[in-house]
Parts: C-alpha cells; structure tokens; sequence
C-alpha cells in the first residue's frame, strides 16, 4: 500500500513555482500578485484564507488581503470585483466563499473576469473545462488529478467511482476524469443512488467526495483500489487540544490495507488544493489560457 | 416494450409551442424569430437548417436563413454573429455546424450572446448547465430528457450509461442526468472503456452516443432495460432510392424485444433535436433564463 503524500507533493509543487517565479522576475518580469477578498470573521475562512497568504509567500507570490465586515453591501462587494477586474497588476483574485446570506454568491462569481477566476467558478471557466478547452479548473479536482499523475496512476480505461455530485468537486472530477488522455470510464454516485456499493465494488479509483464520515468501508472496496479521499468533516476529539480532529469520507484503518494507494486526511488532498490555487494563479500571470 | 416515438411527442410539443405562441402574439406580444447562419452547400447541413426553418413555420416563428458562400472570412462571419448579436429583433441564432476548415468554430461560437445562443454550445450556458442553473441546454440532450419524462421513464436512483464523451451528447447528457431531480447513477463509457459491456449489462437506462452503427448488442442489455439511440449513420442501402438509410447505434432488431422501451431511428431522438431547437427559442423570446 503506497501513502498518498498530499503534503510533500503540494511542497514539491511549491518548490517548483518559486522556482520559475524567481526566474521570471530575474528576467524582468512582474511578480504574479493574488488578491483574496474575505467578508466577515468566519473561523473556517480565516484559516484558509491565511493559508492562501502563508502559500503565496512560499511561491514568490505578491498576495493582497482584503477584508470586509460581515454587513457589506452586494453593491460594495461588486464594486470591490470591478476595482480588482481592472487593476492591471492584480493577476487573479478568489472571493472566498460563503458569503453572507443578503448577498447573491452566484452574482459576485459571475462578476468576477474570468481571465482572472483563478478559483475556477466562472460559468466560462466551468464549460470551457467541461468542453476540454484551456481554462482554470477548480482547485480540488485540479489536484487529485495531478496526486494521481505524479503517483503514477493507470487512469485509461479503468473505472472511476464518484461519490458526490457537487458543483466544486464531484461534478469537475467526472469531467476531467473522463477526458481525452485520462481516459477512465466513470461513475457518480450520490445520496440516491441505488447501487452506490456495487460500483464502488468493482472501481479500480474511488474518489470519495460525499461528506459523510468514514462512509466508504472496508466492504465497499476492491482489493488493490486507489482511494482519493476528499472529506473533511470536524468530528469531537476530546484528546486534542482543539477539542476536535478531520475525519475522511473513508474508513481509513479499514480501507487502507485493501488499497494499492491511498490519501490521508489531513495531509492528503487538501494541501494540493491551495497549491492547485499557486498554479492557477502562475498560469494567470503567464496569461497561458486567455490573452 | 414500448417504442418511443419521437416524432409523434415533437409533433404534440410543436402544436404546444405554436399554441402559446398565439397566445403571445393575441396578447400583443412579438412574435419568436430565430435565425441561421448557413455556410456552403454541404448536403446534410442545407437538410438540417431547412428542417429547422421549416419546424420555425410549424411552430408560428419568424425566422431567417441567413446564407453564404464557402469562402465568407472569419472577420466576415464574425461581423454577421455581431449584427444578430445586436438586431433587437432576433430572439436567437445558431450558425450551422461545421464551417469551412479555415474559421476557428470555437471563436464563432464564443462570439455569440450567450443571450441568443438557443444551441447552448457557448460556454457560459454549457457552464451554467453544468453547475445546475438556468441555461440553454444543446437539443439532443435535452430532447432526450424530455422523451424520457413524458415516456413516465422512472430515473431516480437507477444505472444510467452513457455510450459516448461528445461534447454535444455524452458530457452534457451525462450532467443532465446526474443533476437533482433526475438523479440518475450515471456512468460514462467511451472508446478507451474496458468494463463497457458489464456497465451495459448492468444499465437500467443505455443511451448510445458512439457513432458506430449497431454497436450495443442484445448481449450487452438487461431485460427490461430502457434504450434511447443517438446514432445517425448513413449506411448503404440499394433497396432506398436514396441509396442508403439511417442506421443507430443499437441493433435494434435484436436488442428491441429486451427493452422496457427503446426509440427507432429514425424517428426517435431524431425529431426530439429540432424541437428542443424550437423550445430554447421560445424560451429565449421569453427571457426565461437571462433578463
């Protein structure tokens, strides 16, 4: 059974952004710069948002941090995009979501340029991936996807389970799974699915995106699967400090020895997912997908 | 087993769609009008959009063919789709696919509103399709969820495969029926697939989209299962004047008698396509999806 090192992988990554960030500045070139909006004081969000920060600094990246108190206008928030669509040295920028509930999150996503998406969320973005054109791919199904390359992963032909059908990581990840040149056949699964466990039963790849702890058992697993496990529900844990730990969407203790490879949580697909984010945001800089 | 007739359920749909119509234009509204772009004199292309004009006629739009010679530049076909962009008159448009090798079909497509693009292949509406919101939706996936409906065909919880990765069939189908409310199981095989015939065998719902006449066999097919045909092949037939026929993706004659329902070809999703082609331009005459 073979780890899936989400953590020194997304090191690895970040190594290597810096690595042609510092040559793009030494050839005189602008630095990339990401800007986060963040609205309100919500725990969750502030750790990932900081994160992004911490990330930045590791690639070479500029990043600038805006912050807005909880009662903010749709309107202000629109205007804040516009500002940010418009500053020619802002490369890309991510609103970090939820927001509030007065202010339409589909607005502000769809406000933002999508040459400047680096989230992936922009309707454009969405269908020109789902069509196999260059675009930013959203940052979780981005980096399971690079996890299974850089693990040297036999996709073409094999079976592809799914489970979850959302819009920011099960529905992408059937799109890109099934894309030329990675080739796997398949399969969503979600909460109305009937034969959830025969398909996962025969799947040579499980990805496990329904968020609902330890749901895929021992049982449910062929011998030899690859289990990509995306969950990361906050479950009570009196023995640590913070009173609670991450919990998968898979049974790891029982899965892990049938599985050929599998991630942890933590330190499996969640570091990629900021790091998808770098990359993203070093293809704005290198306009490689838009002009 | 039931056979599904496509053309009858258009027929009743276009009778549907001209009875409200009437109702708009009594009540002192415009009447739709959806426009074609035809370039050349491809032989199945000149079929199609008169197909289309003819079908506007049944259902009691305007429309306007709007034709050129093979060698119209990009620039010029360009300037048109921005005259239909702009022409107040003009509820929505399609430009008939494909055009000449040298016009870059995706720069056409993209210069679209994606307020008029009643074909739903601009990546906002493929995008907004996908992520669940309102949007123009291509016509042969639409038409077959429309068939399935109005056939009663229970979809909630069963297998769903689907024979083919096309941009305008297998992908979007596949988002179709994954979506909430349809909640389908949905697997997607295509050429590289190495468990297509067991997915078959499996299948409660086959939708063959692979382009290879008479590929599902009555071996790959439960009883009861429901099959809805994409393909159109021509294939040489000396007995038609035309000297061929349409043969589908299913060997119809074999797999028919295992089906719960199944559509001929032609006749089935066929008929369906242009309808859906009507339906998008009625709903964009009535700013259903976008302001």
């Amino acid at each position: 059974m073979t780890l899936i090192d989400g953590k020194a992988t997304a090191a690895t990554i970040k190594a290597e952004i810096k690595e042609e960030v510092e040559r793009m500045v030494a050839a005189g070139g602008k630095r990339p710069h990401l800007a986060a909006i963040l609205v309100g004081h919500d725990g969750g969000s502030e750790t990932y948002v900081n994160n992004k920060v911490r990330a930045c600094d590791e690639c070479g990246f500029r990043s600038t941090l805006l912050r807005f108190e909880e009662d903010i206008t749709e309107e202000e928030l629109l205007s804040c995009v516009d500002r940010l669509n418009q500053d020619a040295d802002i490369d890309g920028f991510i609103v970090q979501l939820p927001l509030p509930r007065h202010i339409a999150e589909q607005r502000v996503i769809e406000a933002i340029d999508y040459r400047k998406d680096v989230d992936g969320f922009h309707p454009i973005n969405v269908g020109r991936m789902a069509i196999g054109l260059p675009a930013f791919v959203s940052a979780t199904p981005k980096g399971i996807l690079e996890l299974l390359r850089r693990y040297d992963v036999k996709t073409s032909g094999s079976k592809c389970v799914i489970l979850g059908r959302s819009n920011i990581v099960g529905k992408p990840m059937s799109q890109l799974m099934m894309q030329k040149g990675v080739d796997a056949t398949v399969t969503v699964c979600h909460s109305r699915s009937r034969t959830l466990k025969e398909e996962c039963l025969q799947a040579d790849i499980i990805i496990a995106a329904i968020g609902q702890p330890a749901f895929l058992k021992a049982e449910m697993v062929k011998t030899g699967a690859v289990i990509i496990d995306v969950g990361t529900t906050r479950v009570p844990d009196a023995s640590r400090k913070s009173g609670f730990r991450l919990q998968g969407d898979v049974d790891f203790e029982a899965v892990a020895p049938l599985a050929s490879h599998i991630t942890p949580v933590p330190g499996g697909v969640g570091p990629m997912t900021i790091c998808m984010l770098m990359l993203n945001t070093l293809s704005a800089a290198k306009h490689e997908y838009y002009e």
